[in-house]
């Protein structure tokens, strides 16, 4: 279900007069709008698969109509998405949720919708029906070889997947680790671990990355075998240059400074992309930027600085994707919500004034590098990024032309109240 | 599923001359061994129904078979832990995961296992098949009355099951609260749920308490209507005196000091029992003592005290329950684990030098108070506790008696490998 | 020090194009920014007299030079702080740092600069020279009614300089508490606590109030005897309708959630005011707004809604202050910055659409809830901020003003490199 | 001031009749007593400098009388202790607070109370008076290259007092970081620091190790520049085989899992040692096994197994050291309750079945692995501890020994009441 093109045009005719005058006003404040622009529409933001669905927790999933059935669904909705804000060029697929029975006509079709493939994910953290050995005590980590081989093998099936459909990297987060002391030798697990990684590493084709995610808790509540990013550091390390850390904004212990590790990585050459998503206690899964949108820019600001200095291509270098995933909004609309946000703090970071940040850094002017963040970040961008979003085809409002043509009806009536995405 | 009583007698022979060797260091040591085994056989911990299969995160759940079925079933595993370690005389249901359809039957049932019911649970956290109406955005909050008067409903007819069984208190845990910051007035809602739960407080039968439990978070992730002490302890004065705080180990925020909290509403009058896990990162529902046996022991040294000095009866003036649900342990081994950690907890605090204790606080010997409570903890009282449980009719060695007459299998035997318990 | 009024115009008329330019587009944008506007100007941040000296921690102090050495020279530098932003129009005095020796001369001062004394502070948590008994172990805590007594007479002093002063209210914060476990009688302490403020209580004029401060840890790394809201709601509760709970944004566990705090205490009438500041790990005492505004901005949404709820006067009826003190910025145009991102916070949270939040709270509408917070927050009121200061007479750029001024420098020229402030 | 050996004697005698019956009943529970008492006896825990008198937080310090005034005094308190436990075998001296004047002197002073130096430690987070450069902005990540050389002149300076000493270790704690985003480009602090640190390491003699240590926060409350073991880490791995990280137990974010930390770096061959203490907030300083004992236990249990499985020496091979300081404890006191805590845990760890124990873990039986840790944990072993520090010819029970001589009221009465150690 595509929207009619015109209608789009409409909506931004509508809005086109206020929204001139407010651009007006930035263009005339800052230098390089249009450079910021252009970045803008190069930014696309993957879409994970598993969160067009209403997500849920232990306690209780709340689905809310008209979701995705299949994989062909799926893009329909990311599709949509990306016509409405030409910024979701690009979708996540999750190995078994979404297995592309057909890929010759899941890619023409995801031609046919200008959409991508990014990252494939691996899953072996939940025990399939009909699955030969359980993941319940880990699966890359596992005690037994055979438990391992099963999710190495898994893992390289979902690589073949996603060579099929132009994918070029494989996501691999474990939840691997320990409910109690005890349980695991910590030590053995992880070198179980790096041989399983090793193997799966072994099959990656030459142009393709691995992202080793991490986290720090759940759904183990002792340790995690990729607990965080020194963890998967090493591991990346170990296993080679193919190989890179993937940060979820979610997975850290209280307080993280989340910005100073992108930084680091970065430094090391070593940073995959990121799992966008916001959270106030764990790994919440709220809409990006919903809860602490300068933490959002700050760690922008780490990428810009940092792609920058190693000349990356902000674009194309990193992979970026949302992980978000929760019960109490519509998904569509959540997802724009999150891409917004993310271009907010992308475009902020784009405006902070650089020589003048780094010359306040040498002289220990912390006054001044405050006032030089803040600044760029107090700016109300959001007329860039719709101005950035009409010029590629989309919508100035994505959100409010999604409630007006009344699209989640329309998925309701063209695919039932019943239907439930699978996911979390 | 009972055991043959001869066995019980058998293991306990195999292993008394050991047991009585140490015990007899112990009673040598201590002063008052009989007054703590007689303190010890009095204390009963419910058992959550729950409990009895195997939980889950919101990843996956990992089911270990033989689980029960039904209430009955559930009932027979509580008494099969009642049976090995005579502490284990009372059930917590919860509705609508146990209704109770045939109460006379259930309550027979009951005495002839020598169980009581202990509070009953409401489930307003998630839908269940045909509901009216929808939970997503809470229950005895709602901003729709019909909503909270269903929910309203719900707790009036989990009361009226009690009644049937003779349970004399209701415990209400609200999932109810906010993902996103502007979604919640948060004074609405306090007031709204205020009212609801005065509903239901007015229909509570006079020898009744109601049970209010606080949470920090999950599954809502920005705020909790219930969300600490505080907030419960307002409700609770607000409704009267039939009214208390619960507090559950895992619902706190990151280095909470639970122990004070366990003063001071016993110090208020307000204190209403718990439910006992423990947890490293949020509500884990491990095993109770599995990561942090000292503060399990610091708390109920605050309630010894406290109970002491209010002069109220262990066993009898505060609700004892557990609540740990999670995914690697049988759970009967795992409940045999929990019920030992909290009989070791409450037996150290029953041998710490009290006035001793007094003394040095009042002299501000912090070095003394510290070496106190150590010289207390410090102290194996695992064979004090096997005698408790010995002379109660009970098994030395609960969980190698468990293993040795290979009851898991047993119970896989009758119920089969895919048994699965309602629960979390 | 104050600086000449024709420089202030002087910048003011420099900077007036750039900023009138920048208004027109908000006034075009929000219906109501006169009414803001005079908001704006009536709301005023009292400065704590510790914060004009460059504070520290345990492991060092970093002076800064031409600090403030006794009560004149701090109110001195309130009062340029006053001149050049016109919203700081009172100090917080700390006794026995700032005892006012010359009452009558001090308020004479204050009336020459325009200023008003807000709460005074009490001291109960270091030992002073001469002080017969120490609070080692507590102070209004502590188990020897002779240290209580010490302690309630020190609050009752400080009172009375309130009183000379025109103060009307006592800031009781309290490290007392314990570093070990076993060390407090968590009940007694309380008790004994409570006590010890009734009498303190009982000493307050008719028209004064009495703030009772609660801090989760530091100095006591155990447990602290107000330790959260929910204890010093207690206190307040127990010592009658002149007692309100202090809110310090540093002094809560990781993640709490202090905007749903703060709702509650004025929905209980029981809200005393702020120590603002920001913090990443505990009470780093950092920068109004530095580490999360959005939190800031949260916390004024509930402060409007809620006191507009109650009918309140937003200048009059909650005590503001900051309480920010550390080693990297000059402390002067450290509290320039707190005090702009307050301004700036109590806009944003003044142009939300109120009625139309409240129609999507009441329709469920979540990501509408969302946008509503957002646009406001998002929205750049600095402009507004600007013009309200500058109306009061103040500076549009008072940072700018302060180094263009070279006022530091002249400070230092006055009063040394090695002048060193009182406090922590 | 030492204690007459015949004291010690007499204190034993007295106390003989009742250890020897608890001990007899814990040999004829375990089988290799004799090995642990004779690892214990090996096992010697460096006692800081700057431990040796009452610490402080930001908000005070309440001395206690008899406080050690310069290095000798500190070394005779040390002697004192290593007297009494037989366990204290070493001080570790941070310079500049304990620049030894007289390195002959002080070494003789050293072999006469039968102590050796453990690393020395450097400070370059305060000014000293009379230093050219500040370090308000940091020290080894300084952007100015003058303060950088300040700080590399002044480890290396602190080497030179090592080597005179025998020291063979160079610890090296920065405080370095910032306090507000912006203030730091983390990725040139980070190779500021590294250029700086390779400076310092170039001036290692062959024999000497450099420990680098990391903290999360405090003093610096936004970013630290060694902020986790995975930048320590890379410091450590970027700079040679003689660098490794080194481990305090309070410097981690909330519910860190520190014993996985020390799995891993054991297994990098990159793990130091220790600077133990207990928290239960932050960087609390409290006395080791005060707060958490079974995560102590927890430690040493991968210290253990993780040294045993590459062969190392548990006495020599790791760098063992108090690092606590706080307000309510006479010092010596606090030190020896810290002592036997770590000897408790290092002795339970050495108890557990590790044949067993691996056995369950191969066979997922988590159950089990928490039953044979808990059992190691559960037993009391102070007999044990107190047997080996008797035959080592220190005291059953020192505490008691220290208290029934008075010692501190001795050291007073040489020392004065108002002596203050130099330290935080």
């Amino acid at each position: 279900m595509l929207l009619n093109r015109s209608l789009i045009d409409q909506h931004n005719e509508s809005a086109l007069k206020t929204h001139q005058l407010k651009l007006a006003g930035l263009q005339n404040e800052l230098p390089h709008t249009e450079g910021i622009i252009s970045l803008l529409s190069a930014f696309q933001v993957a879409i994970p698969s598993w969160a067009l669905g209403t997500g849920g927790t232990r306690f209780g999933r709340f689905s809310g109509g008209g979701e995705p059935r299949n994989l062909e669904e799926k893009m329909e909705d990311v599709a949509l998405l990306h016509q409405l804000n030409r910024s979701s060029g690009a979708i996540s697929l999750h190995i078994p949720w979404d297995i592309p029975e057909n890929p010759k006509h899941i890619r023409a079709l995801a031609n046919q919708y200008d959409l991508r493939f990014d990252a494939v994910n691996s899953n072996t953290f939940q025990d399939q029906p009909g699955q030969n050995y359980s993941y319940k005590f880990g699966s890359l980590q596992h005690v037994d070889k055979t438990v391992r081989q099963q999710a190495i093998d898994h893992n390289i099936e979902v690589i073949k997947h996603g060579i099929e459909l132009g994918s070029e990297s494989l996501t691999v987060w474990l939840s691997d680790g320990s409910c109690f002391p005890g349980q695991l030798n910590f030590r053995k697990a992880f070198q179980r671990t790096l041989e399983s990684l090793q193997e799966i590493y072994g099959a990656l084709p030459d142009n393709w990355k691995m992202f080793v995610e991490y986290k720090a808790f759940e759904p183990n509540f002792y340790s995690m075998t990729v607990g965080d990013w020194g963890q998967s550091l090493l591991f990346a390390n170990k296993l080679g240059p193919k190989a890179f850390t993937l940060v979820d904004l979610g997975h850290h212990l209280p307080n993280a400074n989340i910005e100073q590790i992108v930084s680091l990585l970065l430094m090391e050459g070593k940073l995959a992309g990121f799992h966008f998503n916001d959270s106030k206690y764990g790994d919440d899964d709220l809409t990006v930027g919903s809860i602490n949108p300068y933490q959002l820019f700050l760690i922008f600001n780490e990428l810009v600085e940092g792609m920058n200095a190693r000349g990356m291509n902000h674009a194309k270098d990193l992979g970026w994707m949302i992980d978000a995933s929760h019960n109490v909004k519509d998904p569509l609309e959540d997802l724009l919500q999150s891409v917004e946000a993310i271009q907010l703090a992308y475009a902020q970071a784009l405006i902070v004034d650089t020589p003048a940040l780094q010359k306040a850094q040498e002289n220990n002017d912390v006054v001044r590098c405050q006032e030089i963040l803040q600044a760029a970040y107090r700016t109300d961008l959001r007329p860039l990024v719709a101005e950035a979003r009409m010029r590629a085809g989309g919508a100035l409002q994505p959100l409010q032309l999604f409630r007006e043509q009344e699209l989640r009806q329309q998925l309701i009536k063209a695919r039932g109240e019943k239907a439930i995405a699978t996911g979390l």
